[in-house]
């Protein structure tokens, strides 16, 4: 069976294209023409779709999505915490999640994952590959062993860490954070060891040839992303982003479907540029950003250091932002750290759809702004990111000014009283003018 | 007694140029030069000098600096709340206090809350002059006491909306979200009433005089300011921007100091053109922007959406950010609300100086990464925007993965555990590349 990918190269539409094509509301040749391309990716792994994905699609053609990482490890949370992490996350909009647990009984906390989530699901092979062996111990044989069964289970895509090579691990020598990817950090580790180039690496076309008869997607993991603002667009970065271009094009020649991954911590105003060059040196694969973080300086608030790199990213050409949780730096997220981090993203994915011009985005939010201009107070929050937290602000406020009702009769807005009410005042005259 | 922006002209330097140049680690005939183009000011009145005021300069030759509002109301807080919010903001660096109170007691309030305000502090005459009296009664010998007397407390910037004059009134009827300034839609409805130009216009040169007199600076009210995405940068808006650049000059010749208000709600796209615009028509005089907010879709999260817009706005051309609650739109911010605009802004204001290249912003965020990277968790903690935010996180994830010292002493970081430890493995491994 063809990948999407192939699908579209031989000009067909697939059932899934049109189905992403009319959640877009574009068509489903457009679809087509983008996979074809390489420029938009369709992460479906066939098991998946037969059961119960939704596809989506990722690339600049399309609206910007959005991932949020759950997972269970041994110094925490539980199969059901993370479960009710992954529906919150879907409910405010996440259009992915990635699975990064740690600990034990990963097959089964994984399987029951897959089972639940309508959205596209990936993980990061190398996390199970090192459970229950030193990373000197990973080996050839056990990481496609692992790669084929997780493409069996319905992972649709993967992050793989094959661009870090053991050449570029010296440009890492006068970094601040050097290597700040666990992925990455793990591969510097045995290439160390053993003296020997990346394994990633060496087995390549064969993990090619597994996720492409499941439709497993590459994420091709930035396994040297700048850790920290000073890090940024260095020497090391480059050198494995170049590595990332030629497997990009390795892959889709061998059917796969292929994101690129990408920083990290980037100054504000070096996002263009990183967004430009990936764009040119990866043959505009969508990019997938971790961030940016437009500063160091805020752990505990990084979900916000994040949107701002992220709305300027995804104006500039990245397709799908990973989000980053106030707990970045500081600790596993708890529940309430995964909706403010879904929300940031939402945030900045929106925002830049808003700017981009693209489809209903801005549409949106003028209906929301005609329901508060007319104080439509249901509209207004229904139509807001996360209704739940407006409509809870909104009921705090009338508790406070005294407003029995919460809903549309109050003839003001809440947050400046009656008297001060702007949008009170303008109703009034602007009829006569 | 000459302005700052008088001495300047002069060619010489004050006391208070110097302590802000020593704040800000430039030289003082830098801040001379800039005050005396108009491109900087340091709202410093006589009075609040004469106090506690410790100054702090405004403009593109300086950091960028934040405003935190607060404000007693008849709905909502208590004089002690607001002090309490006040202390808290300025912890957390807000480098100027805006009182935004409307409800009774204001005199006492405000002396009140100055005394205890060691940085710059604003406020809008117009709120007070309302007290007691509805909109049409509003009479231009009220304006100019309640100046004067404010004044003479030691108030050191005005919010003045002079510039939205009675022919711009039939440009707002496009709108979706009409006029949504306080200020504006009070100067509307009286000017709609009295059939008459904006007293604020026609009194200009006399509040110039008053305001002169203390060294009080203008803060030039953008009153058409657009309340949604779809009303940026209309005519509206640029209508009244070209009077607020006549009135900036109109001031500066009298010898006051002036910044001019800018917006509110701007698509990210739109807003380097909106800077653009602002420094153009306002002769570069230094701009104050209320966010701007990125898409209206996020009631609730505003600060997010505002720290997007005010890190592009910091980057492109504005000096000072007015801070944005999460509760902006639906009520009014409790002292939680405070902490997270506070840092929302502070995050948008480093992240431009960063991008800027100003002086050690940069830096700064480098020391925090070299704590990172070292897992010297107190240092990289206190050079955080919000070390209590930070050290409280820390701590929970110590207690979750079951490590007894918060401090200096574990050999990896609190994220992701032990094994899992990229910064760990990294220093393991970094000396054998």
């Amino acid at each position: 069976m063809a990948t999407q990918l192939e699908i579209a190269r031989a000009g067909k539409i697939s059932d899934v294209m049109k189905r992403t094509a009319d959640r877009e509301g574009v068509s489903a040749e457009l679809i087509r023409d983008e996979l074809a391309a390489g420029r938009l990716v369709i992460p479906a792994n066939k098991v998946h779709v037969a059961d119960n994905l939704e596809p989506a699609a990722i690339g600049r053609a399309v609206s910007v999505k959005i991932n949020a990482n759950i997972g269970a490890s041994d110094v925490s949370s539980s199969l059901d915490g993370e479960i009710e992490k992954m529906k919150m996350a879907i409910s405010l909009g996440a259009d992915a999640m990635m699975d990064l647990s740690t600990g034990e009984d990963l097959d089964a906390i994984r399987e029951r994952l897959i089972a639940e989530c309508p959205v596209m699901f990936g993980t990061v092979p190398v996390y199970e590959v090192i459970v229950g062996r030193g990373v000197e111990d990973i080996d050839h044989k056990t990481i496609l062993e692992v790669a084929e069964k997780q493409a069996k289970q319905g992972v649709d895509f993967f992050t793989i860490h094959a661009g870090l090579l053991r050449e570029h691990l010296p440009l890492t020598k006068k970094r601040v954070c050097g290597i700040v990817s666990r992925g990455g950090a793990l591969m510097a580790k045995w290439m160390v060891h053993h003296d020997r180039q990346n394994p990633m690496y060496e087995l390549f076309d064969d993990l090619c040839d597994i996720m492409r008869e499941y439709d497993v997607a590459f994420s091709l993991g930035d396994g040297l992303r700048p850790g920290c603002g000073a890090d940024a667009t260095d020497e090391a970065q480059i050198a494995e982003l170049r590595t990332l271009g030629e497997l990009a094009s390795r892959a889709q020649e061998k059917g796969c479907q292929v994101m690129v991954e990408g920083p990290g911590h980037v100054p504000y105003d070096q996002i263009k540029r990183n967004m430009e060059l990936q764009q040119d040196i990866c043959n505009d694969a969508p990019f997938y950003v971790l961030g940016p973080l437009v500063t160091d300086s805020a752990p505990g608030y990084d979900h916000i250091t994040s949107a701002i790199g992220g709305t300027a990213a995804a104006f500039y050409g990245a397709s799908f932002l990973c989000y980053v949780t106030p707990r970045e730096h500081l600790g596993l997220p708890d529940v309430d750290d995964v909706r403010q981090g879904v929300i940031a993203s939402k945030i900045a994915a929106h925002a830049a759809d808003v700017a981009r011009g693209f489809g209903q985005a801005a549409a949106r939010d003028r209906r929301l702004s005609e329901a508060r201009a007319n104080l439509e107070w249901d509209k207004h929050i229904a139509e807001s990111l996360d209704p739940k937290t407006a409509q809870r602000m909104h009921e705090e406020a009338c508790a406070r000014s005294q407003i029995a009702d919460s809903g549309d009769s109050a003839d003001y807005c809440t947050m400046c009283g009656r008297d001060w009410c702007s949008v009170r005042i303008n109703r009034e005259v602007r009829d006569q003018f």
